[in-house]
């Protein structure tokens, strides 16, 4: 679909949360589909795991994107799906890949939302590519188990923090769900929580540097937990890690199903997601450090630096693969 | 209401998509009020037709469009809609008529939506303006029958097109059917598929003529089917035909309801757009010829030469009666 | 318009935010078309300020919203616009009044944003008219200037607080003020601002009771400070009274023009809402009453509870006087 104004910043750059969101949606239309593609239970495919995905280039206002899924790996109770964001400038014909985007998804029962059903298994060419799939299946299953446990941090105001602290750029903002926001079965698609985190972590970045500022990658992200229609979520961001061109910040999303039932507030989503600022030429600018106080702030800070020192060596020794 | 940025292309000519989703709202707003004017069986009015309507001059963002709707004719099963869009920029108090469009209604019983109720009669002030109502009544009777016929083309993706060949621009877009996109009885407005249709309509014309566009009319369009709330719906445009300084755009709407049921997909509207080219100075600008190279391509194009041929001997006709 | 699952609740009464956008809306149409009027500078109607509105009938899903407006006092630089609401069942025919507005817009030049125009007057059928609203303008200015100078307050977080206390119910919002937001000036829609202001205080309200809540009226709300394109807006909500049957809810809004300009944070608007809770047979239901803790919530409370005495007394006034 052709990008709008409402879907950029004031530098015509679009959200990476609207690109996630057309992500998402492009993955629940293919997985659903192909989850029903059996007799059986009718059921509605919801978003368990999005993997680490980069924003190669800027997408505008005024270009269409082309969205493109398609169903990588089945094991018994899940769905891998490959999506590609193409963005197209419809005047000059310049086609751009913007996004590879690898999301997992769960069949939940239609009847009962509670029960997850079996997928369908897909027909692979090549007997490595389902061994590849499987290997992708239990590294992602590894992983989930992990944020799970980490998960328990929360966010607390700062008082007149200094510029360029971790307590001056952090925000929050909270939302009440609607129905325009939910599946079939009445919870939060995916994608529209993957929005809002980006709206938050755009706002920590651009308070931190002051400047136009967009999306690079957003690592892997969890949904742990179901979010029911009519709840109110909070959606927390800070700063953890800054190199010299790009800012990390952790953003949290914390559900309330304060109208129907006694429940109690729960973590439903984690995920870190990486800015850089851009001059008006489109040019990386350079980012003011972040100046952590407490130790805590410290801590956080070296695992950040740990895991850009990560992602950086990956990404050489890709290159370095490319070029032989 | 005001219109906004995100309701205009980035030349800032409001997208008549948009004017048909207002006019039909209208249309709806004003059919549903008259059904339920008797004691009897609660109704909703659903679109089964517009009549084809000409975008006589285009609205630009932060003008005020004024859309007022009358009630011009009702058979037993269906009540005909005269909807009339003037734009007022309120700056400098000068007014338009942008728009002036005719909609059939069919009232379908808010208990049972298969079942099609009886419309009350309306008075009118001369009996020449019943049996107009009646002629135009009849005639477009006769068409619905004629689309629903020749409604069973599908768009296949074409590798590698070169430019300005039907294969070059066709486009579509999938869109998952939201609880804001539907009337109270839980199916797809009218309004909201014809913007989705332009906004393909749009895409394609860009391809083709890579300048700024808008939409010049819209043929006659029949919708054949409901579409439920949950639905998958997929909406496809190829050109069909090139004049001097227009084109033509088939459009399509393909439906999957492929949570609930097992039903099969099927072909709920089809339609034709017409788009200008307009240069900066709002100057209607030639368009490249378009390319045809199939059998069908070349029957379609012949065809949409008719079409052209007759709109304009029709027009002729019109400014002849009215220069007398 | 017809109201859409979107503009409402999950019990499916339209947000009191949606019906005052709706309002304002109107208003800043009709007040500059009047501006305009006269040969001169171009201008565009900005909010001032909106007088005290009473919520009379909940509106829900399917319904229409009617929305008329007329100017009713001119000042040399102001405009007074009366709004009506009615809502209307299409399906029934029955008829409420919803709202009744009263609105102050103030010109400003189209070149100049700083440059205050000057207003064409108004003809009075008769001389009381003209005489009532100088009366209601010298009222208001006055009022002005009184909220003007109690608007220093900052709401600060609390940790751990207790059920029914001013800190577990407290919320705030941040919002990126996009394109859809602003007038033609690139300013905020004074009811883009309403409507945020009001999810915060329904969410405030909900929090603290936990039940189906309603917007019963909102204060007087002055906007002081315009709000640029590009803003992050924050909207913080805390309640400040609780009656038997209603809660009063405060609402601040600061905007960070942050990304332009070394501008501080400043507060834009305040104003005081109130809410009450609605049974599944929309019935008011007891509230919990608030737990006040610290002096200024004590405060705090005994000014709310002599605006709602004295708003009290006022309707009372006002029955005995229709009884006559």
């Amino acid at each position: 679909r052709i990008m709008r104004p409402d879907d950029a910043n004031v530098a015509g750059n679009v959200h990476g949360g609207t690109i996630l969101k057309m992500i998402e949606e492009a993955g629940a239309i293919i997985s659903t589909r192909h989850c029903n593609s059996q007799a059986g239970e009718a059921c509605v495919a919801a978003l368990a795991r999005v993997e680490r995905t980069d924003f190669l280039s800027p997408v505008c206002i005024g270009e269409v994107a082309n969205v493109s899924a398609e169903i990588t790996y089945t094991s018994r109770h899940s769905v891998e799906v490959q999506v590609n964001v193409m963005s197209e400038n419809i005047l000059t014909g310049a086609k751009k890949v913007t996004n590879k985007a690898t999301l997992w998804y769960v069949p939940l029962s239609l009847k009962n939302v509670n029960k997850v059903l079996e997928v369908p298994p897909i027909q692979y060419a090549r007997k490595e590519q389902e061994d590849e799939g499987k290997k992708r299946y239990e590294e992602q299953k590894l992983d989930r188990l992990e944020t799970k446990q980490r998960n328990g941090d929360v966010i607390f105001p700062i008082i007149n923090p200094e510029p360029h602290t971790v307590g001056y750029s952090q925000s929050s903002l909270i939302h009440l769900v609607g129905p325009s926001d939910c599946t079939l079965l009445g919870f939060v698609h995916g994608g529209v929580t993957m929005k809002l985190m980006d709206e938050v972590a755009g706002i920590v970045a651009a308070r931190h540097c002051k400047t136009n500022i967009v999306t690079a990658s957003v690592d892997a992200i969890n949904f742990h937990k179901k979010i029911k229609k009519g709840s109110v979520i909070t959606i927390s961001g800070r700063m953890t890690f800054t190199s010299n061109k790009s800012m990390e910040i952790e953003v949290f999303v914390d559900a309330d199903p304060f109208v129907d039932e006694p429940q109690e507030r729960y973590r439903a989503v984690s995920a870190f997601f990486t800015y850089v600022s851009l001059s008006k030429e489109g040019k990386p600018l350079p980012v003011p450090q972040l100046l952590t106080e407490t130790e805590d702030e410290k801590r956080r800070f070296e695992e950040g630096k740990g895991r850009y020192l990560q992602t950086k060596a990956k990404r050489q020794a890709q290159m370095q693969q490319a070029a032989r």
